[in-house]
């Protein structure tokens, strides 16, 4: 017996299936009936849409599964009510858990998706429910405390490393008599994690990014212009990261500085641009220099082509890991990863909702840069490669029918 | 003796460099003392801008240089006067060439470049010059005349296909109650044959992109929108292509219908949003959809990670067949690509400023999607892979020192 359950939650990474993996083939292991995974999460399951992953997966959709992006069992963005507000929805889920039989509960997302274990694990203490509930963890934002770092997260620096270091090799392509001023702008509204990745394109072959512009720091537009104008008259490639979160000292995102003058469209709607683009036109517009403002977008968290290896085989270990914890007794846990290929588990209560930033000390505020320490964290996150598998010359992935 | 000198001109690509590759090994079969190469295209080269070679490449750095995108020599984008009205530039040109004694000038590039291919032919024979004048065909955008692809294309789409496999992923994680709608805009002014090719991301474990806009069409906006409300209402995921040269019926740019009501910046400067950009906000405007705009930007000619490997190998095919041509004697031509594994080689006064556009038989106009006979056009081009070199976790490239 020992059926399990596993969902999948927030927004996807490159990596956020290679955990349905893991949990898939350590319940195997254990020898459950049913290994059903709820298909758009908590959400889904509340109307009774699961699926049975043993009906649908074998070794060689395996192998497509951990080279697939985006959640394969479908996401949501669901919070459940406090139970002492709402029962209705808790007596409905552990009903729908005792008619199904089943023991472990696992859910896999970041700070939103680990309130849902905290939120569950509590209730069913309170109710003396048997259910044990295990949260595994994933974000590209890295931004889950605890835990050294997040599934997902080296397989978008790996993204934006090598992307920024082909952007870099094309920005520089004319010569210095006609400089162009590219801004490149990265997810991350409150942590600038994956901007702060930016830095992993410099090596021998490229002089990677001239600034980083992250979140943790007050963003001065006098400083950045000064700092542009200044790379532009001296160099004829000047690429800058900016996290998309970065803010004013008066607490403005910087893609509202643009708006301020109440630009409309055609229809008389408010027309916000993105930081990155915002930037680009200033510098444009004040100095007259040929820019170009570029989103990854989706990209940066999709890109399972280009995912690493390391990530991949962490996102698989907590998957395991979480099968592990439950089978010996733990609920209202997750599963961490240390430094130097360790891992660990923690009470959900100190991880769900916290928000974890980048250490100031990492950060070269003079330079714009990021400091060596920052290189040693997370090199080791982005290393190695699965090739993916490639059919009429595209690559392939494991689909829901 | 017989050296050489080969020049890059014009946007970059992903096998730019292999065309270089493919001059410098016929160049060193032949017995080229030397074997030059243009910083910055002619530009550089009037300038005494120069390298050989001989001087900088080995085994294991050809290997590097098939992976590295964008001009490794530097582009330009410069265009020769006609010679009647300014003979000096050519002076300066062909006293340089006789100087460094060279016999053979190859130049990669587009439309414009094959303009100096012609110049510089026409002006040796008139001027009883000795040197032979040979163009490589090189374009994203596959709009030359005469040769049935373009070394570019092929890597270009198939970055494009896999990116939009990687986005209807990450889109279609939400369930069907919130769709989304995203609209990838891809380059191509005047010919849609790069945004044509998003129709490659359909197969097996993939539904496609919903709608594919080119601007070889007239673009009706009202058609737009009832389009993408009917996908909205039926799907949970919505992705569309178009490319950033969709004109309306009175011969406006899309990007500028959301500039309409002039919308200015801060500083009063008119902020003009791309394509997709300002098709999102219409949609999310009007019909309330949540939706997003995604630009493939320079990373769709740039991204040599994902290169084809039958576009690699015929960039350097088509490099080598240069140098045999010029060696049997021929000049003011241009190597072209055949269907089926042939080349040939055409004069250069048909293809230089001629712009081919996508054959209209070739679109199902009514649901905005290729037929088949793109697909088989297209497909081919895309397949193969060459594994990138990777260190640290990131790609390596060669770079001029």
């Amino acid at each position: 017996m020992k059926n399990i359950i596993v969902g999948q939650s927030g927004g996807p990474t490159a990596v956020i299936n290679s955990s349905v993996v893991g949990v898939y083939e350590a319940a195997k292991e254990l020898g459950s009936t049913h290994i059903y995974g709820m298909v758009h999460g908590i959400e889904g399951f509340l109307k009774g849409e699961y699926i049975d992953l043993k009906d649908v997966l074998d070794e060689e959709k395996v192998e497509l599964l951990k080279r697939t992006p985006s959640a394969y069992l479908g996401s949501c963005r669901y919070k459940l009510p406090p139970f002492e507000k709402d029962r209705e929805v808790y007596e409905k889920i552990f009903s729908k858990l005792d008619e199904l039989e089943i023991e472990y509960f696992f859910y896999i997302g970041g700070n939103d998706s680990m309130d849902t274990i905290k939120m569950l694990s509590d209730y069913a203490k309170e109710n003396g429910k048997s259910q044990r509930f295990i949260g595994i963890p994933k974000t590209i934002d890295n931004d889950l405390p605890i835990t050294d770092h997040c599934p997902g997260y080296g397989s978008a620096v790996k993204y934006i490393a090598t992307s920024l270091k082909e952007i870099i090799r094309d920005n520089e392509s004319f010569g210095v008599e006609k400089p162009t001023v590219c801004i490149v702008e990265i997810m991350g509204r409150h942590a600038g994690w994956l901007t702060a990745g930016a830095a992993l394109a410099k090596g021998e072959d490229c002089c990677g990014v001239d600034a980083i512009y992250l979140p943790e720091e007050v963003f001065d537009i006098d400083e950045f212009k000064a700092r542009v104008k200044h790379l532009a008259e001296t160099k004829s490639s000047v690429v800058i990261a900016v996290s998309e979160g970065i803010t004013t000292a008066d607490g403005k995102f910087v893609c509202e500085i643009g708006a301020e003058n109440a630009p409309v469209d055609a229809f008389g709607h408010k027309q916000l641009s993105g930081c990155g683009k915002t930037l680009a036109d200033i510098i444009h517009n004040e100095f007259g220099l040929k820019t170009r403002a570029i989103e990854f977008s989706t990209l940066q968290r999709a890109a399972t082509h280009l995912a690493s290896l390391t990530d991949i085989n962490e996102a698989i270990e907590v998957g395991k890991l979480a099968v592990k914890a439950a089978d010996e007794g733990k609920t209202g846990m997750m599963i961490t990863i240390l430094r130097d290929n360790n891992y660990g588990i923690y009470d959900i209560h100190d991880i769900a909702n916290v928000e974890k930033k980048i250490p100031t000390e990492w950060i070269d505020s003079e330079n714009k840069q990021m400091k060596n320490e920052y290189i040693e964290y997370a090199r080791p996150l982005i290393k190695g490669e699965l090739l993916p598998i490639f059919k009429d010359g595209v690559v392939c992935h494991l689909i829901r029918k």
